[in-house]
């Protein structure tokens, strides 16, 4: 195991009727921005929820922030922020609404002639943020207990995250019952997503963690098991509390403690999702697979060991146990209804070069566990799933 | 799944050499108490290394704390750290220490008039705490990281707990290292603590909680696996960091969200060791069998689940299966080398009606997660283990 650190003070209030308990959790004189998506939470009771609870308090609202949300989009909540001398952030939304809001806590801490842009690309270090809480609708990204966020610059085609404990919520509400008015392919994607940000952590390198071992797998397994109950029935509140709880579970930092992780399966996603807008969890789901295939040479061992454990795969050669742990893999994803192909989403083989020319532009190379993720090894990924 | 909160904000620092990262950790104008138990930090060199890096802080040493801590001992801490002004506690040792020091950080802010007794028997409610942080040397309670506390009186013969966020530690350092100097009674002490404390939040009734129960049985696994390793050779270092992780996972409130528990092993437990002065670790695993044993209607569903996932017992009726558990986690705890019978302490009949009239006379009755143990439980429970 290696030496490693763990704090997360984000507290968590979760279950049926939560949402009320902002009103004794955010600070009574604070000037609040209360952020959000599309409007879905105005259809589906939520915030309804949220303005009775801060009826007694100052506060402005921010909607429209996008699927993957965009600089451009948060630069308009900055200038606003600012003229309103706001100091309180409240994320109502998904992940995209919370990764938007955390980077605009950051942005209203640094110099007003400062580039915001350039926390993305790590050219500011952040020294501080403004206080936020979420109330999440859509479980998957893990971001309400993380200190994570992406960020899409719509510009330049970018998406680039960063990360700093002052961002991390001061506290997430989860009530279960906001996955029921939630459409099957978001419900799909945080599923997937969940899975394989567990995936990025667990897939990689033996390092003696048996516990953070099996912690990985009983996430994974939980999600196989709950995930299609939702998918079936978003009113089952039990397998939708399960669901929520294992997503932010799924990457809250404990999975990976004395651990070596990967991630190169969302580097590489993350450009579909910039070059062509896919969603998120549909892009890992396509590239985990050949991930596996083409660098079993890594990640053998730990293959075997979750083809075992999550899937019962103990018969034949080790290669053969990797085929079919990695087919019962795109099985799981294909039934959640995800795509786990680049021609599921009518993408062709000029699109693996230019990938991997845009990941090495960018000076991105030698990534993954093992750092031997090269320009050849991205190709070689793509080409697995045309 | 019961709703819940979940707030940890403990910083665990891990691995080799960690415990001179406290010279970065502590306020570097703090005046320091550094507290610790029965001098074997002195032979083990964790007292060179802490002196070390408390090279340019200001703080005074109060050693001599007990194991199961007495308020007593505390009470001259408490006495010395008024006097001395100190607004810093660090506890050197394994969860004796640590707890004492709990009790002191919540004594130093009642008001010098009132009987920092009560804040135990519940009668002052605790409402701040001095900072305090812990350099763990000793792998079991899990109390460096939660803000639970027990501490026994001398002179009444009690043994009571507290409990508050204010005095959860600031930072806790586990170096795996510190297990190699540890006596094999204090080892196998640990590994059966840490093992019944996730019994007591897993083995009560089922909640469809499926990710909490995984995580459970993921650290009894880990303990069943890596506690013989560490009793067999203690600078086993990767053996010692996951028994290490494993124990402060078991009881930092993770493991319990949304379900049911029960601690009903430790509250007979304590009155064992209160009365007989007998190791905590070794009350409980004289008790579990018996409460699993007579309250196999509460337990049964859960003790069989334990039994397919943890021992692999599948066949048989489903009390023939609990007896197959029953006698697996009895043979665990005997390979530890710890007592599983009254009568391997030299205790008889007449402690079983002891303990329970005790017990009833502090009113302490209709407890587990039932609420089903009365006086007559405590005794079919306590003869059981005759």
């Amino acid at each position: 195991m290696n030496n490693f650190e763990f704090h997360n003070p984000v507290k968590i209030v979760f279950g049926e009727g939560s949402i009320a308990k902002i009103s004794e959790l955010i600070p009574k004189n604070a000037k609040i921005m209360m952020l959000y998506g599309g409007g879905s939470i105005k259809n589906n009771g939520v915030y309804d929820q949220v303005i009775q609870a801060l009826d007694t308090f100052s506060y402005i609202e921010f909607g429209g922030i996008e699927p993957n949300p965009k600089y451009e989009t948060m630069m308009e909540a900055l200038h606003i922020a600012r003229k309103e001398n706001i100091d309180y952030l409240l994320a109502v939304g998904g992940g995209s609404v919370i990764d938007g809001t955390k980077f605009l806590s950051a942005a209203l801490c640094i110099d007003e002639n400062e580039d915001p842009w350039e926390i993305l690309q790590g050219k500011i270090e952040v020294k501080n943020g403004v206080p936020l809480s979420c109330i999440l609708t859509l479980p998957a990204t893990g971001t309400e207990m993380n200190p994570n966020s992406v960020i899409s610059r719509k510009s330049t085609q970018e998406k680039l995250s960063f990360g700093s404990p002052f961002v991390m919520p001061k506290f997430s509400i989860l009530d279960p019952k906001t996955v029921a008015s939630l459409p099957e392919r978001q419900i799909a994607n945080g599923i997937g997503d969940a899975f394989i940000h567990v995936m990025e952590q667990y897939l990689t390198v033996p390092k003696n963690t048996p516990l953070q071992d099996r912690w990985a797998e009983g996430v994974l397994k939980t999600l196989i098991e709950e995930g299609p109950k939702v998918i079936e029935n978003k009113n089952d509140y039990e397998a939708a509390a399960n669901f929520m709880w294992s997503a932010t579970m799924a990457l809250n930092g404990i999975l990976s403690r004395g651990c070596v992780e990967d991630w190169s399966t969302h580097v590489i996603g993350h450009e579909l999702t910039a070059l062509y807008n896919i969603d998120h969890a549909r892009t890992l789901s396509i590239i985990l697979p050949g991930n596996m295939n083409v660098r079993r040479n890594v990640k053998g061992d730990k293959i075997a060991q979750y083809g075992e454990r999550v899937w019962g795969i103990t018969e034949g050669s080790k290669d053969e146990r990797i085929d079919a742990t990695i087919a019962k893999t795109v099985a799981f994803f294909k039934a959640l209804g995800l795509e786990t192909r680049l021609s599921d989403c009518n993408l062709e083989e000029d699109t693996c070069k230019l990938v991997a020319d845009r990941l090495e532009q960018r000076g991105v190379i030698n990534f993954g566990e093992k750092g031997d993720i090269n320009h050849g090894v991205i190709t070689a990924i793509l080409k697995d799933r045309l």
